[in-house]
């Protein structure tokens, strides 16, 4: 996706050869226009796959996902990385390791909103060791529901995830894949497979 | 606003006297077209104040953020809970204390998205007792940034927030103003002030 590719070049900042902060525009400060093109590009991506709801994960995930869930007209669903006092105590939980905070949380969604008769497009913000992506596969299976694919905005190529999650059979599309934060620039991988 | 007041009637859940749980539409799952509306609706209330932009918190603060920011184009920033490990060292915090978790935490908003040049609609999904919106304030003077109001998607009439905001001279519109929720019904404030 061209325009996201330019905003990480014109925005991004490469802070070590495995980090790329896009506070400016992604996960701390969001442009809106920017997240409304993302969607119309996921929607685009998935058309004609009969996708009922989005799950994604706070924070970082909801801004992308309410954006392509606008555009495709289904409900989001962003699972919580710890309890609330006021979320139901009949929860699928997975447990994810973040490589970035060094610490292991329980993610969470309410068993209230997806179920066996769900399509369900899993979507974050990045994808690097695919964690996080595999929590929520896992929260998806737990309910039954088919899962249409994973839509990530950011993929770090050069980290396992992409190869963990496809070992399970599920189609990843990213919108920028890096392939390398080396010498303070970003290179990105051509984009074989997709539109 | 009528549609968020019958989707309130409709899909939230009142756990207790004081406690509205509405993770059917704005804090779990997500609605987006109501967020959409949500966002004309802010738009239209702040209309002609020169807002630059919207600050947040995370998480359920930032999917009717990001759809005000697409209506009024304007960049959308969220507060954090706690630091990351990427998150700049240069910022605003300020100490808030939540009713809800009983539980105390900084949040924090990066030095480089806000400063003396802005013109700043405050955004959140709840108000009750005002605590993370004075959190927010404190963040938004501290870079010297003009306040033009805050926007609130539900707020609990019968607690002090609107009252600790308004005695700041700060302009408080919510779209849904609670009156009570005694005998397992809501009962909702006469708009009387707003459009």
């Amino acid at each position: 996706m061209k325009a996201l590719k330019e905003k990480i070049q014109q925005d991004g900042k490469m802070l070590s050869e495995s980090v790329l902060k896009v506070d400016a525009f992604l996960n701390h400060q969001i442009d809106p226009q920017l997240m409304k093109e993302i969607g119309e590009e996921f929607a685009e991506r998935f058309q004609g796959q009969g996708i009922t709801k989005i799950l994604s994960i706070e924070s970082s995930g909801i801004a992308p996902a309410v954006m392509t869930g606008l555009v495709m007209d289904v409900p989001v669903i962003f699972a919580r990385k710890r309890k609330s006092l006021t979320l139901s105590d009949d929860l699928y939980t997975a447990n994810v390791y973040s490589y970035t905070k060094h610490e292991s949380n329980d993610i969470s969604v309410s068993r209230e909103f997806i179920n066996s008769g769900d399509t369900i497009l899993i979507m974050d913000d990045f994808l690097a060791n695919g964690q996080a992506a595999l929590g929520l596969i896992d929260i998806a299976q737990q309910s039954g529901a088919a899962i249409a694919g994973i839509g990530i905005v950011i993929e770090k190529g050069f980290q396992p995830g992409r190869k963990l999650i496809q070992e399970r059979g599920i189609q990843v599309e990213s919108l920028a894949n890096i392939a390398s934060l080396k010498n303070k620039e970003v290179s990105f991988f051509e984009e074989v497979d997709s539109k």
